[in-house]
C-alpha cells in the first residue's frame, strides 16, 4: 500500500522562524490582520484534503488553548513522549491520541489505517519527519519581517557537511504573492530518480 | 544628503543559507546550470544601477578567484580588519579598496562621495548593514533545496526578546518564479512613520 501523502503547511518569517525563541506568534498574528475578510491562503482548501493532522507537543500546547478548536473531527496524533492530559471538551478529545513512536512507524499505523493525507505541523516535527524523508509536499508562506531570532522551520536537516550527498532537493510546483505582502512557495520533495527536468507540476506556475 | 541607497541581492537555499558551513557554493552552481542561456535573473539589470560593491572578507576571497573579474570597473569596497593582498590584475585592483570602518562610516563616505547606489553583499555584511538599519531594499533568490547547514543570509538581526521591539518590518515589492524553480521576491525595508499600507510598490507585482 501506498504509504499516506505527508504534507507542511506554515507560516514562516523571512528568516525562516516559526515563532519568536519563546514559541510567541504575536509577529504572525499582526501580520494576519492584514488579510482581508476571506482570505485565507488556501489554507480551508489545504485542510479539506488532510484525514489526519500530526502535530508536536509545543504545537499541541499551542492550539489546544485556540477557542474554538481549529481541526473539527479531523484525527489529530500528537507526538510526544509525556501523557496528554486531555483537558477539551469530549467530542475534540475523542479526536485526539498520543504517540511516542518515530515517524516512520505512525505513518506506517496511520496508512495501514486507510489514511491518505497527513498534514505534518511543527517545527521539530516539520524536522523529524524531513530527516525521515517522509515530508512529500511544502507549501510555506513567507512573512514579509525578520525576527532575528527564533524557533527555526528548518535545522539539522539533510547533512551539515560539504559534499551535499544530504541535500534535499525540491521541485517548485507554484508561487503565490499575496496583495497583503505574503508569498506563499509550493514545493515538491524529489526522490531517487524522479526526472532531473520535474514534471508538469514544476512548471505550473499560480498567480492569486 | 540623501545617503546612498544600500541593496541586497543574493540567493539563497530555502533553508536560508548563502553557502555550506564551509563556503561552498557547490549547490549553487549546480542549480544555475538550470538556468537557460541569457537568463539571470535580472542581476545585469541590477547591476546596471549599482555604482558601488560593498562586501565582506570572505565574498571577496571567493569572488577574486572568478576568471574573469565579475564587476568590471565599479567600485568594490572590502570591510576586512586585515589588508587585502590584492593579487589582481591592475586594472582591476585600482577599483578595489579596503575599509576597517564600520558600515555607518562607510556609507557617510561614500555618500560624500557621490555614490547613489551600494550593492551590500556577504552574509555577516549584510547582517552588519541590517543590524546598523542600513538596507534599503532585499532582492532574494530562493534555490529549491534543503542543505541543513551552512552559513546563514540572516542571523542576529533585529532583538530576540519577545516583544518584537527590534523586528524588522518589510513591505514586499514583487515575486517572480522561474520555469527551473527559482523563486525571487524583493522587499523593501519599512522605515518609522511609514504608511502602514505601504506605498504603490508595495503592491506591484511583477511575473516571470
Amino acid at each position: 500500500m501506498q504509504r499516506a501523502k505527508c504534507s507542511v503547511f506554515i507560516a514562516t518569517s523571512l528568516d525562516g522562524f516559526i515563532s519568536r525563541t519563546d514559541g510567541s506568534i504575536d509577529w504572525l498574528n499582526k501580520a494576519n490582520k492584514l488579510m482581508p475578510p476571506g482570505e485565507d491562503c488556501g489554507y480551508a482548501q489545504f485542510m479539506s484534503t488532510v484525514d489526519t493532522l500530526v502535530m508536536g507537543r509545543n504545537t499541541f500546547d499551542q492550539v489546544r488553548t485556540f477557542d474554538p478548536w481549529p481541526y473539527g473531527l479531523t484525527p489529530v496524533v500528537v507526538l510526544t513522549s509525556h501523557p496528554l492530559d486531555l483537558a477539551l471538551p469530549s467530542l475534540v478529545s475523542d479526536t485526539v491520541s498520543a504517540s511516542s513512536d518515530p515517524p516512520e512507524a505512525v505513518v506506517e499505523r496511520l496508512t495501514a489505517e486507510g489514511k491518505r493525507h497527513l498534514y505534518v505541523d511543527g517545527g521539530r516535527t516539520v524536522q523529524s519527519f524531513l530527516a525521515a524523508g517522509l515530508v512529500d509536499e511544502l507549501i510555506i508562506t513567507t512573512i514579509p519581517v525578520l525576527l532575528g531570532a527564533g524557533r527555526p522551520l528548518f535545522a539539522n536537516v539533510g547533512s551539515s557537511g560539504g559534499g551535499g550527498g544530504g541535500d534535499v532537493e525540491l521541485a517548485h510546483v507554484a508561487t503565490r504573492a499575496f496583495d497583503f505582502g505574503f508569498v506563499q512557495s509550493k514545493y515538491r520533495v524529489k526522490r531517487d530518480g524522479d526526472d532531473e527536468d520535474g514534471d508538469d507540476d514544476g512548471k505550473r506556475q499560480e498567480q492569486a
